[in-house]
């Protein structure tokens, strides 16, 4: 299969904030952001890997500021890299207010997804050829993010994860 | 402020997959999924501080098996532990096909709540007094899980974060 | 058929009142509360049942007081007794306002479910055996509320009804 | 206040069942047929009394024929007598299947609403004035149901019931 | 095939307009009120046709007065004329105010559906035979709309719509 | 006011069509399309006007090729002229099949919004600068089809327009 650069699975998609995704302080609640969010992901590895996709891990997301009703939220979804049939999506998070030109960060994140065949199972990916810095910085992460979900998940020890200890024991 | 009880927080949640639910294979999409969590979380939290909550961040989630069409989703969630203004709570969640009586796990999931004072601004909330090893377990884990936070979010160097360091290190 | 307990098809549904949910009077309409109790018991009388089952009949609801918006809804779902290829399921139902620690009862009622089988015809289910004092006394109830719904329906003359005649002649 | 007949607060609704409409079977779920009903009957009522209204209590439905998926639902609520500030709507609801022009009853149904003043306090409404052979009919039975309603909800003694006990002893 | 009266395919939708569907401003947004004129229209061609059907274009609308939350959306729906294998819907919209009794125009419209066979390909209709005085008119117009429709999508030249041509040169 | 070219106005939607988006065959409603393009036109006004919009009016839309169950839609919309409060949007409208790599026209739309100022009354906005050869014809079209509006809606007599009268007498 041939590479593919991660700007072919780019994903912009936009949401107006209404009343029924709010909380009491007409503020977007998390997890309908993360629905939206979760679909602009499954979209951007479709694209990438043309077949259908199931989520299989999300990574820490901080969320900053918070959204408001009438606000618009800007999702930007792209590949970073893809291991044998998993494909990691790396998504930027901004909310606006429209009216008062006024644009600020919400959140970054990761998602994973993982290609299935016609028989719902895992299947191949085309591998991720990153292109600019932010996109070679960002698939250099990516290894080390997928150490640190093995960890977690409980699928590897800490011992081996090279590229994740690196951080915590510089000599 | 009395400490409370991880049980006094506990939020029981049950949910029937419906079609719009679904991916085109007929299973629950993982952000819907994220939106029902983060619902029974936030419910969790307000019940722990009586007093309304914003989603701050949410860790790792790994998803196991996927959830039907036509199934039934269980929530749980429990606050693990405060944090001056915030609160980890810990969800489990399974599917359950109740023809076939056949219940299998989906998840589980720590989500961060800060609690919000009128002005919305973060206000103190109550400790979490565990009583149970399974609950003495999660309240120490919820530090570790708390660094790890902070240096994914960039707010503290790994070099700090004695409780995860030791996770990496052992000699 | 083995009989299965009550406590077998309890189903706990927590659900936040959105700003959908509501009138202009920000409180949750009647018409989507009983959406969520249709559910509630669907579920229960399909833990019953292992089976799908469809909505045959609900009874007199009276709402007591009003669930806010943001506030929570509470429903409990149990069976209370079985009739061949039917089941009575009994609701609780409580609102909840979590910042000031405010519980409050918004009615109480029964649905009636048929299981059906692969060929959607009703097919018989188990016999419930109450355990406790009050699902014994529902167990008991249930032949006379069969009765009304009976009677109501136009199935059943009133002189048949034996039981529900008992709440109208004490002689 | 000026009596109003039945046929002024007709309201006529109409519906098609989607996907998200329908259980496993492609039934319209009779929750989601109670939520449409409940904005019916209050849009009937609202009309009659032109104020604000609350669902009081929703009497015994009992549903004959499922709606399909892609069917049609017909809803036709009409008041049939206001008792101080409540209003009893009667509704008739049918199924029709367009492409084989197949029209069927699912069920018919009596919801009770309170009017509203501003300060949400419960305000008198105008009397129904039965016109046609069946409005004089459902007029004279809608006394009978709320003795019914009175008792189920216990506020009530059977004793007191005398239109509703004619229906039990025939002497 | 025989002709139908446009009273035959007669759809009446009543809607309540939720918090949802409205603005920043409380009014209802155009697109909501689009999609329930697109069902109001595609169920009156289904009527008329007895087949499935989709809408195949939507003419000019202008939105007179903006519809208030809480107040009630009035569709009415019928066919004015039918081409082969087309049909076109003409639409009255009013929103309600039912507390104040004020009824107020939104809008009226011409939707075009066609009609499928099993194998999703046009089949053809009915011809609609007008009784009335309106409906006699709005038949007659529809063929100038009809070239209007063609003209916009570049499928006919202005000088082959005699009809239409006529609006604009008069001598 | 300084006028702004139409690139400061796009907007770039994607959305997937789920079950409850579709009609029986599987294929997205034309009114849910019409809804999504509804607030992506309006946020693309309300980013050239920096205030609050309602939807004046919507020009003929003739629908291509139906969007499949799915598949994604894809929407782009951008100012095309100001007229004092009110602005024209076009659209242009996109289905893809992200597994069989198939991009296919659903539709090309223009929708009318007025800038509304704090009492909710029409406010002057800013002009817009064509810069590209599109944008160009585009903003030439708009006063074309804003005479048809004006005829369309009644308020303009056919022989005053002088643009749209081009297009059917060439002499």
């Amino acid at each position: 299969m041939d590479g593919k650069n991660p700007s072919e699975s780019l994903i912009v998609m936009t949401e107006l904030v209404l009343p029924n995704d709010t909380n009491l302080y007409g503020n977007l609640m998390g997890g309908r952001l993360m629905y939206w969010m979760d679909i602009a992901a499954a979209l951007s590895a479709s694209k990438h890997c043309n077949a259908p996709v199931v989520t299989a891990s999300v990574d820490n997301i901080s969320f900053e500021s918070p959204i408001k009703l009438g606000n618009v939220v800007h999702i930007e979804a792209k590949l970073t890299r893809a291991f044998n049939t998993s494909m990691e999506i790396h998504m930027k998070v901004w909310g606006e207010d429209l009216t008062h030109q006024y644009r600020y960060k919400s959140n970054e994140a990761y998602y994973t997804f993982v290609a299935l065949d016609p028989n719902r199972k895992p299947r191949p990916v085309a591998p991720v050829l990153p292109v600019t810095e932010e996109e070679k910085k960002l698939f250099d992460g990516a290894l080390r993010r997928r150490q640190l979900r093995l960890i977690l998940g409980g699928k590897m020890k800490p011992d081996d994860a090279a590229e994740l200890k690196a951080l915590f024991i510089k000599d």
